[in-house]
């Protein structure tokens, strides 16, 4: 067996988060693990409403083979939305539907990446990125994300490292930390960044998810001629339709990752491409964006309640001002990987922080998500924890 | 920019297909050249119960995040159905949904290839599936297809090479030509390959759409240890919906590539998965399969009347017990691509035998699809080619 396999998948670290998906499935156990936005945001019956309409009006269409560059009208759609909202300039010719965000993250890979080329990522990083990267074997450069961004003086040292072919970040409530970066500290990056030509990836999920603060502009889009935004429909209307999308300037990049996804899954699921934009141009998608941030203002707020509470004044958490997740923060020497199993008795799962770096083991820091549990559950969930940190 | 592209996207060859995809959307021409479906074989009715009946049955769970290896319930249908139909041992540990079967060649080619491993194909091949293999930058080791099935003498020479990873092969209603392999040349290839221990992927998305002759045995299936069999819905219910499966009997191996899944896309759609499942479960799908059969005989007996009407006797063609194709050869020294640009100018396009060889250039046949128009446009469409061929 081990004779058949590629080098490549040896070196793809099996997802941590993927394997407790299967333990949250127990409804006893309290879930913090998972990036799983809450069930009661999905528009369930204006989606029902939309699938109607959209194989009314558009018939078999929905349900034939398409182009690989995705839906034109969706495409249109975001190109409308980000030119208004960020002062952008794009034509549907810079933008491309992916399987979700997760396949962006592998077709960028797959188009920039020869074994041993340097991938700049912040420390830590999305453990879903770092497992899609790592099938390309590429040499990782993760540079400390502080409070306000990333440490500049390290960014700057990295990027005199050869063979860097790409920078991933994720400047608003990053994954894990639900740290953002200051508008300083993103011109402070677009600075060191601007004359290298290596692509900058800007990963934003969660962009739309701000509970606190003003909007930021992108480090890289509209100024950078290697610059790549990533956007998705998975935390706003559904992630089951596995709906994402690439934003990139260079157009002659985006062709090339074309060519990737058409090797790889010719096109995404068009029924989903038509009826998430039927759902887009047929409802008030801001108000029921607002409405979902609201829900997860709550809910962050009530689960930084409950620390302040239950947890030991030695165990420290970010404030996040958006997104899904906060991170927390164990007395030094104390790994959480230890503490998972324990936690996993009481009934309460989190992911511990390794996954989150490259190469570092016992961590003492844990990701927490608050989407996906109301609010007594978050007290209680987080009660459980209390209970394992009392003596730390 | 070349210097930012990686040695395994310059490798990969732009689809010939997908690049046609987009003059034939241009209603004036006769398309001979896509595989798509009959649009008027979806059962679009059925689909919209199914899509009402589960959000109602299950709700949030169609929209949220779900599991790598796809719906349980799906799985369970297709081991059932596979096991009854092929007297297979299969559990769903056996199955992977994959968005559509496209991906299953690029996780299986993830999984498997590294830079100059040995890939054997039939020649010619899919091109997709050299599209998908590319992307890995193996040594392809094409074994000619006769009539009957695979060259056996040649493919015992090939399988004398090193570093063999996988063999993939169409058994039935091959792509591009139209041929099955008979039952002696599948029993034969098995005794070639039992003792050799790679991969013998059998893509077959067409098995089901038989319209003579009895269905034969899969070549591994069931008695390999590392068969890998491909299905997929796009061909009987929907394209559009991206749904294909592995069958894989080796679990450890289809582990690997659930690994790869998740670092690609996570899992597949989940809306869809439930709703192909429900369709599947509360419909007659043998008898819908026996309709679109039986709409493709009719269609495929049309090309082949309007051959013998309009094309001269030195152009030759295979006749196909079922699927989606047949190959025309024409006379020794005719560029099938040369012919293109002028068939295009006559509003009928179709795929040059090129894109299915592994480097041959102008070769003297080409693929037309019967499959995606009604018996009139197949006439029409034959005999502008025939006015390209009169003097051939």
């Amino acid at each position: 067996m081990e004779n058949l396999l590629s080098d490549r998948i040896k070196a793809t670290p099996p997802s941590f988060i993927r394997s407790i998906l299967k333990t949250a499935v127990n409804p006893d156990i309290i879930s913090f693990a998972g990036g799983l936005p809450n069930p009661i945001s999905f528009p369930q019956e204006e989606l029902l409403e939309s699938m109607e309409r959209i194989v009314k009006c558009f018939g078999s269409k929905c349900f034939q083979y398409s182009l690989t560059a995705g839906l034109p009208e969706l495409r249109q759609y975001v190109a409308d939305r980000y030119n208004k909202k960020f002062a952008l300039n794009l034509t549907i010719d810079n933008i491309l539907i992916t399987t979700g965000s997760q396949q962006a993250l592998d077709l960028i890979s797959k188009v920039l990446l020869n074994k041993g080329d340097g991938v700049v990522v912040e420390k830590p990083s999305y453990l879903g990125a770092i497992q899609a990267f790592s099938q390309y074997q590429p040499e990782f450069h993760p540079v400390e994300l502080t409070e306000n961004g990333l440490n500049l003086k390290q960014l700057e040292e990295t990027l005199k490292c050869k063979n860097l072919k790409f920078m991933y970040a994720i400047p608003d409530f990053q994954n894990p930390t639900g740290l953002s970066y200051s508008a300083e500290n993103r011109e402070c990056v677009y600075e060191l960044l601007k004359d290298r030509g290596i692509v900058l990836i800007e990963d934003d999920p969660y962009g739309d998810l701000r509970f606190e603060g003003e909007r930021l502009p992108y480090i890289g889009a509209g100024r950078l001629h290697n610059s790549i935004v990533l956007g998705t429909f998975s935390k706003t209307v559904t992630p089951g339709m596995r709906t994402g999308f690439i934003i990139c300037q260079n157009t002659e990049l985006l062709r090339n990752i074309s060519i990737a996804k058409e090797a790889s899954d010719l096109h995404s699921n068009i029924f989903s491409q038509y009826l998430i934009w039927d759902y887009l141009t047929h409802n008030d998608y801001e108000t029921h964006v607002a409405k979902i941030t609201s829900l997860y203002k709550k809910q962050a707020q009530a689960m930084m309640d409950a620390m302040d509470k239950y947890f030991p004044p030695t165990v420290k958490y970010t404030v996040p001002k958006g997104g899904m997740f906060l991170w927390v923060t164990l007395p030094d020497g104390v790994s959480a990987l230890d503490l998972f199993p324990k936690a996993k008795e009481k009934k309460v799962v989190f992911v511990p922080g390794d996954p989150f770096y490259i190469g570092t083991k016992n961590v003492n820091a844990m990701r927490l998500n608050y989407t996906n549990a109301d609010c007594e559950t978050i007290e209680e969930g987080i009660r459980r924890l209390g209970e394992l940190f009392k003596d730390l």
